[in-house]
């Protein structure tokens, strides 16, 4: 599972989630969220925290008040795997 | 207290904290913590975000893994103010 996605399996799997975007420079993805509020926000980084350390599988991200910026790419696979995909499914239920 | 910090007020009010560097090309300080684990980063954030929605002043943040970066600065001041230097105190009592 921790393999790298490549050719049509990457593509496949990045069909089943929407509005993850290629990060320029890295084998990595990307998506912003919004919220009212930190408050809001800060409520759907904490579902996410508990769903990624469950899978032991983290995203980067950022928090300026209302807004998240996510990045999802496998450190041990050196790109995006099928974990991210996992990942980003969890937070696009959460958010 | 959101007056943006200048002169000799700045300084003595930053002589107050330590580890805290000046942001390159903006108004504003930032720290690096690193933690054992994403369990103990969270946590940290976690206690943090209660103290900052608390003072209604939050920090732009960034985390990967066990590595978390703050930047501090004061919007309505335009740069780094006294409500900044406080948050700055309560997030070094937590780490």
């Amino acid at each position: 599972m921790t393999a790298k996605l490549a050719g049509k399996a990457r593509s496949q799997a990045l069909a089943t989630i929407k509005g993850w975007k290629k990060v320029r420079g890295r084998d990595a993805i990307q998506k912003s969220f919004r919220f009212a509020d930190f408050n809001e926000a800060w409520g759907f980084m904490t579902r996410v925290a508990m769903a990624a350390e469950k899978a032991d599988h983290h995203p980067e991200w950022s928090n300026v008040y209302n807004k998240v910026e996510i990045v999802l790419s496998t450190h041990d696979a050196g790109g995006v795997s099928l974990k991210d995909v996992a990942l980003a499914r969890v937070i696009d239920a959460v958010a």
